[in-house]
């Protein structure tokens, strides 16, 4: 049998990031939900964008930062998302290419007379806590059908990687359930982010109903396993989510991240951050160094590890992908990658 | 007389800026002109972008970030430049007018039967010494004419400032100096940056035409006014650009300033600045502390101080916009603002 030719095939929200400063004050002025991802629709998305200040624009999206991440360590990944072949859909797909990421999957067409959604775009408002309050017109990126799931590139990929983001759409539900029968058919893993607290409310049933049966490996933070299981421990839940998966990996911010695999459980440290800038993307890159160390031989311990220094690195600067070598920052903490 | 409702109108070429890192190398392979200003066409433009890593994009336009940079500093500037109504030209509209600068020019239509020319980009690859080396396509942005030229709002202001990279364009030349001239019959002042030298070489007769005849405030650094006057030092070129106008500001990197308005020469040390991280802006910002200081009762040493403070923030960070209160650097230098 041929060697996987790449490691991670991610599936997510392609999304635009723009991201701006803005204080306490302005998110309760406009109503806006600290710390969390709300749904905004297009006229929403006008006025927000009217009222927050002078703002830079990056490719973004969950599990394309993790994709990302995974290549600037050195790994093989791919990606399905779906953009328009708008300006925005353009500057995503380059910056997603540009990092070493396969990705290919066919923009929703930009002929007026067809009226296709934009691509995506998340406004990201950073507070002075570093805290990040999210607002997204998912826009062209719901577009995605079980028609864009390339069964080839799932059956090359180790590990094929959900976006819970997607779970706010039946047809891109449709587009996991077919990318899990395709991956498990070639006996390769199922792994799953659930995204938000929230859309883990939005969709309890449904994802109750992929990891019993389909997800290997389960990335939640102590609020979204919480909210999955309505659990009023974060060890609660991490006991009912392990009898369901092989491996759970539940963050923590601050307090780092648990993983539990089988009977074995990995308590892992944050590592350390001179300051803190913003802690966007933070979860994604934990999951890359993560998807990294368990498609290239390392132990869940070092894995976990290699998704901490991810983390560090990307909370210590503006935007969601690195700006340091984070092959170089593994290797200063003696992990051979 | 009612008191001007602007400090300064800019015109300018309307960019976005896409920033992405490079090495050397990289610059020789692809024939990159390293430090300076290269335009290129549609096609070249579309080249690149393929071969520059992850970017990050970001309003710019020289002129544009020095308005930006005055409002940021309590002043009320105006702007007037040419997008076009697609994604990039919505956000260039928006990051401009968050930052509190009056721009109301009408966009280029979006309709596909026009086939008007999209948004101006600049790509700005950034070398590890902090140089920029830019890559523009024009797009949209010289499509401004004297059409767009609204006389009451250079009416309003106490200085119109042109950008030099407008010269590319015979409309745009056009434009301005039917700003010259409506400045000057309402009795206000007129400032130019010379903005790159290799511009200054395609339009040096142009450039002088416009300085000898309607410039009162000259803005360049060294190699511009040495191309202007083809001086061997930057002392012989101040003395013939001080015989033309009546302020010549020539800005010289880490040496500082030189201003020489009159018969007075006033010198303005640099700022230090910890680590320099992107050059990109320094000059427009400090065309902006001078321009704020100029239109509200500072002298000249003073105006060039909040010049160089304004420089100094801008190049300790990526891109072109202050990320720190430049009112709160000046206090802090003792400057009343």
């Amino acid at each position: 049998m041929p060697q996987p030719t790449f490691d991670v095939c991610a599936i997510g929200n392609a999304i635009v990031d723009i991201i701006a400063e803005a204080d306490d004050a302005f998110l309760r002025t406009h109503k806006i939900d600290k710390g969390v991802m709300t749904l905004i629709d297009a006229k929403r998305a006008d006025f927000l964008y009217d009222k927050i200040g002078p703002a830079i624009e990056t490719s973004g999206g969950s599990v394309a930062n993790s994709v990302a991440g995974i290549a600037a360590l050195g790994g093989k990944p791919a990606y399905i998302g779906k953009v328009k072949d708008d300006q925005l859909g353009k500057i995503f797909g380059h910056d997603l290419r540009s990092t070493g990421v396969h990705f290919a999957t066919p923009a929703l067409s930009a002929d007026p007379t067809l009226n296709a959604p934009p691509t995506a775009r998340c406004m990201i408002l950073v507070t002075p806590d570093a805290q990040r309050s999210m607002n997204t017109y998912l826009g062209a990126s719901v577009e995605l059908t079980a028609a864009d799931i390339d069964p080839e590139l799932i059956h090359q990929a180790q590990i094929t990687y959900l976006e819970g983001y997607l779970f706010d759409k039946p047809t891109a539900q449709a587009a996991f359930r077919l990318a899990a029968q395709v991956a498990h058919a070639g006996g390769k893993k199922l792994a799953l982010t659930l995204s938000d607290p929230f859309c883990v409310e939005r969709h309890r049933e449904a994802f109750l109903d992929l990891i019993r049966n389909d997800v290997d490996i389960l990335f939640a933070n102590e609020h979204e396993l919480m909210a999955l299981f309505r659990s009023i421990s974060f060890e609660s839940a991490l006991a009912t989510a392990r009898t369901l998966c092989e491996t759970v990996v539940g963050t923590r911010s601050d307090k780092g991240a648990v993983i539990a695999c089988g009977d074995a459980t990995a308590t892992i440290a944050a590592e350390p951050v001179a300051e803190v800038v913003d802690t966007t993307g933070a979860g994604d890159l934990f999951a890359a160094g993560m998807l990294f160390g368990l498609t290239h031989g390392h132990s869940t311990e070092e894995s976990g590890r290699l998704g901490a220094i991810a983390a560090a690195e990307i909370i210590s600067h503006y935007g969601p992908r690195p700006q340091h070598s984070l092959k170089e920052l593994a290797r200063a903490k003696g992990i051979r990658v």
